[in-house]
This record gives C-alpha cells, sequence and structure tokens, in this order.
C-alpha cells in the first residue's frame, strides 16, 4: 500500500487540462494497489476518478490490452473501472514519466471482515467476469501459470529453507506433482488472476464493483475460481470455511455452470493456486530491501492452504452438492 | 505517507452509525500525514469527511486540545477541518482500539513545486492564523521548543557523526549559542509548528485550507513564522529563494505587523527552528526500523538551512524593507 511516483502541480494541471473534466479541487494518493500509484482526484462537480500511474512491475506493452478488457467488461454488464479517453481519444497518456490512464471511480467498500453472502457475491461476479470476457480476445498468457512456477521456484530454492525448514522439498514435491496432473482441455479464456478481497467493492453485501485487471489473461476460469476460493474462504486462523466455499461455488455455477471435468480439477487447480500465491510470496519475501515501502506478505499463509487442498480426497470437501 | 491502522467493516459501520452523515460509499486510506492514519469518507450525498486515528505519536490527552483550536480558528474565519460531533455531541470517540475524530473535508491541493504566490499566501494565512487563535487558551507548551532541543540531541549524539562526520560537535556549538541567546519577551500565542507544504492546501495559487494541528502549541509567533520560511522557501538545491521570503514575510506582517524586535530576532530564530528540525529528523533517522512504512526523512537538508542562517549579517537577508 504506497504511493511511490509523486506528481507535481504543473504535471497534474498539463495532464487534467487533456480531459474533457472539471477543475480538480482534490487529489490524494491512496494506499490501496501494491503494484501501482493511485490517487483520488475530485473534481468541482462532485466527481470523483482514480488516476493510476503504472510502476515497474506492470509491462507497458500490456496496457492497452488491459484498458482494453476494462472497456469490454464494463460495456458487458461488469462493474469495472472504465478508462475514460482524453480529448483526443487517448486513454493511455504519460504522467512523470509512467504511463497513466485516469478511471472512472467506484463506489463501494472493499470487506475487510468476510461473510458468506460476500463468497456468493464474489463467485456470482466472478462467473459474470468470465461470461463478459469470453469475446475478448485471450491473447494474453498466464506469466504465472504452472510452467512458470519452476522458474519462479529456482530464484527462490536455495533460500526457502531459511523462511520453514524443509519447505524446498514440500514445494519441489508439489511441483512435481502438480506439472504431472495439471489438466488439460478445461475451458479457457480471460481470467481476472487476483481476485482477493481488496479488489471487490461492495456496498452492504452486494458486489458493487471489481477493480484490479493488471493480472488478468487467458487461463482456466476453473483455476480462476480457485484463486478465488483460496482468498475469500479461509479464515484468519487458516480454518477452511466450507459454508463460504460452498457458496461461493453454487453462486459461480448458477452463472456459469462448472462441467464435470472442471468439479474433479478443483482440488488439484487450488493446490496449484496456492503454490503459485506461495511462491510468488516467497520470492518477495526473500528479495524485498529492508525499508520498502510495502511490506511483503506471509509466504507461509499459502503453504498451510496449499497442504489443505493436498489431503482432500475430492471436490465434495469445498461443500459442492454432487 | 501511510495507514498504520486497518479498520473492519463492523467498525466503520458502527462508527458512521453515531454521526448524522450519509451511508457510507466509500472508504479509501490516504497517503498523508506521517503520524496519524487519514482515510477519506465519501457518502452517498456526495459529501467528503477526513477520519483520523491517533496512533503512538499523539498524546490523546492533548486530543480535546487540537479539537478545540481547529474548532476555534473554524469559527473564526481560518480554513481548517472542522471536527464533527457526533449525535451524542463529541467529535472525539474511539475507533479500532484508537482515538478517533471524523472531520470536514477541504477542497484543494498541496503544493508539489512552490512558487513565491504560494509563500504570499501562506504568510497571510499564518498571520490569520495566529490573529484567529489569539483568543484560544495557549496552554499546551512547545514539547520541542529550544528547552527540549538538548535532551533530544543527548538521544541521538553519540551516533550524529555516523551521518555526517562533525556533525555532533556542529550542533553542540549551535545549541550553545542558541540557549544563550534565545529572545524573551516576543509576542507569544498559539502556533501551528509544523506549517510544511503538506499541511497547506491550495485552489490555484489562493490557500484554500489549512490542515494538521497536532504539533499546535504555546510559543513565539516569529518563530512558527521562521518554520515556514524554512519549509516554503528554499529551492530543492537548498538556495534560499529571497523572493518567496521576502514574499511571505511581507504578506504575514501586512496583516500581523512584526515588531522590531522580533524582526532583529529572525536569523537566530531561523537558526533555531532549522536546529529542531535537524534533531528530530536525526533522532528519527537514527531510530527508524528498517522496514518501517516510512522513509525518515534526510536530517543534512536542514543542516545545511541552520549553517545558511547561521552565517546571516543581519535580517536583511530575507528580503525586509527596513
Amino acid at each position: 500500500m504506497a504511493v511511490y511516483t509523486d506528481v507535481t502541480d504543473e504535471d497534474l494541471e498539463g495532464f487534467a487540462a487533456q480531459y474533457d473534466i472539471a477543475d480538480v479541487v482534490s487529489f490524494k494518493g491512496i494506499a490501496e494497489g501494491v503494484e501501482n500509484s493511485n490517487f483520488l482526484v475530485q473534481t468541482d462537480d462532485g466527481e470523483s476518478y482514480i488516476l493510476t500511474l503504472y510502476e515497474k512491475r506492470v509491462n507497458p506493452a500490456d496496457l492497452p490490452w488491459f484498458l482494453g478488457l476494462m472497456r469490454h467488461l464494463a460495456g458487458n454488464g461488469v462493474t469495472c473501472p472504465l478508462p475514460i479517453p482524453g480529448r483526443d481519444g487517448e486513454a493511455l497518456r504519460t504522467l512523470a514519466g509512467r504511463p497513466a490512464a485516469l478511471f472512472s471511480f467506484l463506489k463501494g467498500l472493499s470487506p475487510r471482515r468476510i461473510s458468506a453472502n460476500h463468497c456468493a457475491g464474489v463467485g456470482a461476479a466472478l462467473a459474470q467476469l468470465h461470461r463478459a470476457g469470453a469475446e475478448y480476445p485471450a491473447t494474453r498468457p498466464n506469466a504465472l501459470s504452472v510452467e512458470a512456477w519452476r522458474p519462479l521456484f529456482a530464484l527462490a530454492r536455495d533460500r526457502a529453507d531459511e523462511v520453514q525448514p524443509g519447505l524446498a522439498a514440500e514445494i519441489e514435491a508439489d511441483l512435481a506433482d502438480l506439472e504431472r496432473n495439471w489438466p488439460t482441455g478445461l475451458p479457457k479464456g480471460v481470467i481476472h488472476a487476483d481476485l482477493f478481497p481488496d479488489n471487490v467493492f461492495f456496498r452492504g453485501e452486494a458486489v458493487s464493483g471489481v477493480i484490479d485487471f493488471y493480472f488478468a489473461c487467458a487461463d482456466l476460469y476453473a483455476y480462476d475460481l480457485v484463486i478465488a476460493m483460496n482468498a475469500w474462504c479461509f479464515e484468519p486462523d487458516y480454518a477452511f470455511n466450507v459454508t463460504k466455499a460452498r457458496r461461493l461455488l453454487a453462486a459461480y455455477d448458477a452463472i456459469r455452470p462448472l462441467s464435470p471435468a472442471e468439479v474433479a480439477a478443483l482440488p488439484l487447480l487450488a493446490r496449484g493456486a496456492a503454490v503459485r500465491f506461495l511462491l510468488t510470496r516467497l520470492y518477495d519475501w526473500l528479495n524485498t530491501p529492508a525499508g520498502a515501502l510495502v511490506r511483503p506478505k506471509d509466504p507461509l499463509e499459502y503453504l498451510r492452504i496449499a497442504r489443505f487442498h493436498r489431503g482432500l480426497p475430492g471436490p465434495g470437501a469445498y461443500g459442492l452438492v454432487a
């Protein structure tokens, strides 16, 4: 949670002048998003906008695809930030030396304490997102898919046991298993790939918006679903909440029905999703410099989640009614 | 710039219910203020508010005085955050285990690049603040006044030369000088004591508000003025901008005329103000843990400012017309 780039008055003024918006009366860096710098912009007519400056983790070449996706989803019933074109028709421009874009503002609050109703809302929103995105070109490969995990692990392996003794061997065994058994032929398309509570807004217990599409890519729909299940259905003490999982999966299935092959693959996919976040967190944990503005997240949280899924007899454990 | 405390949905809901405000539709941690956690709250009727959670550096016993001061100033023509009382009439309550208060939202932008017109605006705003605060009980002593510098220095002295060789001796000599020559008998009252660019909002080049009164205290008005001069009138390359200083001091003097004794004391007060920020920054520099969310500010910036004032023949160097 940080703002990485300072924007001067002149830069902001010059930027805002390129849009058909009212006078900027407030401009505040917001503690949201760990990859980019985000500012809440308020204008004299009472409108709010989000200004995003893309920092180094986002590949500028991907930005037209991301902005196009948000435009496509917003046009197909998904409430997500809509890139606002400037007077020249361009949504993507440069500010303070970085790619930058202005977005519509979404009302709503990210839930801090997750209820089963939140989970149902998220399941439905994700299914709608998958359906709405079906016509958008799924041309961006998943840079963090199963094939990417071993190379990523190689960067962290030598020091993994510093975090927990035996961790390297445990990940190694999981990777071998996941690579051998990863399903082929399941339905695939544009996925969000990072649908954590920070990225979903609610009004009351109804979803009011989905944000942060900068991991979106082409991959298995059911994989996106279990990323969300892992993020939403474990309690702070790491206990799996089967009621939440059942509500999330059922709400998804009601809008985009899961095939029997997808259901059968859920435990392996969920374990894979846990290993993917374990690996990126492990890498960040070992490579975040002292004094960084963002605290790395605990990788071991996802080790516990991987272990949970590893021990399951089948998808029934997620509360699915056969 | 950070948010230190997470606020859960239930906490926020319970807190907001105590106020006569519309439904909360957005709640964002803002990267503003290094002492407290601040959130921008938006409600369904288009209003915005700032919610402040007081973190450990603020003494809770001082909060009624700070909130009373803001109420007093706002009632006397200073545009500053107005503490909003709850339905029970109380402005100060508890949220997420911390003292907390809701404030009116001020439009405006903190300038990143300072113009001479900004400086004139700041000088006038500070004089108005001093006049408006004259009737408010000046009962809070300045915990960072000249008497406090030596004890503070004692906490950093042994390691000061790690930051720059010779620093301890240089500060020691300044302290002896300042203690011996610190003026007595100059006009005194409630001062802001931290009027940096982050704490002043502008619309265009006109001041639209002053924030962050949590260093406010009783001390010399002219000392407050030179704190502002040090903060606003040095360029990024540390060059003193006499045009800016002249505009700041003249605009102040037009509203609250400086006495000859105050003018004569300015160089010493300005050196003292520089040493005060040098010392707190030095302490923070040596004591900020690795991995902290806030980067400590460079103490040596204020060493250069202290040296500038130390070498002056008199207040004429600030562009004052005798």
